[in-house]
């Protein structure tokens, strides 16, 4: 079924114990189409550039199937630019300089051709920006997933929680549940969002996996325990466009369906923090994902059926 | 088969943010020798307390089929006292008072009936007393395990590296399998471990579950996500006398059995932190802790076998 995903297409320059980069493309709405490529070929982004964006990489998205007719340009207008260094733990770090440039008035208009999609990913902006994009769809998609940052948390609350009333599932991390809910106990800070909206919240913890809450249910799916990671820039946003591409492909919301689109995402995490930005993510081939799963599989299978 | 236990039995003090205690049972070997209990009736115990341990003490533990013949009780000496206060996160916690007492001068003196053990836990004390069980007992148990802690490393590095060469398993957490290699990498930290002399290295991350490194191949436990934390003492030692229970109950050592002796270790863990001290591990029924296994199959199952 069709995808539809809205949020940032930008310009990251980037500072690891490993090296640094110069300005690559990078934005939550990229990583989330890279990734969901590999699933469906009706990968529709929502997104908006300036005049300053190559070609090349438009070219590189729509060489992964991704429609950009939705991807404005504006002239005379720079692109979304974000830097960031990373610290020798690889788990924090700090933003050194942003630019929001096009993203300041970004009006996200949606094509007629979108208008069928049945799984809306509302990638990181302002809610105000993903509210509007539920608003134009005339017809409410089959599963809204909405992801957000601690930025919006802080700044934007009431606009926030506005929206997690309309959407079907939220993905954060660990902090940012703990934040928007004053929870310490995921299980708790899960069980107030519910309370807030979504019926499924996901909850990520980087290194340490991820968290499914669907109604009353639990699952857990771990990290890839890795020698090294290279870069964690949009991981989680990986992680986000594996779980609703797998979902989309096999259209199917159901718990164990998005048990496996769980999988699927981290299987797709693991291999974007191998290099920088995105490449990785661009080169891959199905047997990649098909292996990689299937060390998931072999990470956490421990054959119990006998006791229970 | 046969288990043998070395480690402290002690009073612990306890403060957490749900309240505090007076002088409780603590000591690695009781959380230990208590968690396997479930699993073995041949439950030895090597440990030495003082003349203040009262004799009810010592008769819980016999009520639970620990074989106390081992347990040393010294005349006019005081037992082991620890007290510590966690911290609001629980993560984190300060030591209050230490005071070794009957530890100082501890000669783990092995009774003739033990001889023929097969499972031996090292639980965590000085690494001189625990070279000097497995020096004590005439024939190799089949499989040795080592708990030790950041103490040790930092003031017997030399002591710990010998010792570690003689084990089976090494049983460590996260920051200790770090600092012992000076790698950030699990992965790293676990093969590094490994060329030292434990075939099998366990790495616990508590809320995040346990990595089981065995040769070339990797497991992932996950830990049973908690509404509540209540109090983590004595968490990691029920955890490793959950799986070396199990083992030895099963008597066996296969890279498959480990990973299942991890999830009871896992689900005797998530038992002990719901009271203070060890009172949980105390009253457990076997119908408990098989629905508890049986979370955590529902919790880490996705039926992934079609894709891979």
């Amino acid at each position: 079924m069709s995808l539809l995903t809205v949020g940032s297409v930008a310009f990251d320059a980037l500072e690891t114990p490993f090296g640094k980069t110069d300005k690559i493309i990078g934005g939550a709405a990229t990583y989330i189409t890279l990734s969901a490529s590999y699933f469906t070929r009706q990968n529709n982004l929502v997104a908006v550039v300036g005049d300053d964006f190559p070609p090349s990489m438009i070219n590189d998205l729509q060489q992964h199937g991704v429609n950009t007719e939705g991807l404005q340009i504006r002239q005379g207008e720079k692109t979304f630019f974000w830097s960031g260094k990373y610290h020798n733990d690889m788990n924090t770090r700090d933003t050194v300089e942003v630019q929001l440039n096009v993203m300041e008035n970004f009006d996200p208009i949606i094509p007629e051709s979108y208008q069928d999609c049945q799984y809306l990913m509302l990638g990181n902006t302002a809610p105000a920006i993903q509210r509007t994009v539920i608003e134009r769809l005339r017809t409410r998609p089959k599963l809204i997933v909405l992801d957000t940052m601690n930025l919006w948390i802080e700044i934007a609350y009431p606009d926030l929680t506005e929206l997690i009333k309309q959407v079907d599932v939220l993905v954060v991390n660990d902090e940012e549940s703990r934040q928007l809910t004053r929870e310490y106990s995921l299980v708790r800070a899960a069980a107030k969002i519910q309370t807030m909206g979504p019926r499924t919240v996901i909850i990520k913890k980087g290194e340490h996996g991820a968290l499914l809450f669907h109604e009353d249910r639990i699952f857990f799916a771990p990290a890839l325990p890795l020698e090294e990671v290279f870069d964690p820039t949009g991981a989680g946003d990986t992680f986000a466009g594996g779980f609703i591409g797998y979902l989309a492909k096999t259209d199917n919301i159901s718990f164990d369906n998005m048990k496996r689109g769980i999988i699927y995402g981290s299987a797709m995490a693991s291999f974007c923090v191998e290099k920088f930005g995105a490449e990785r993510i661009m080169n891959l081939t199905q047997d990649d994902i098909q292996a990689r799963v299937s060390e998931f599989v072999k990470l956490s299978a421990f054959g119990f059926e006998e006791v229970v």
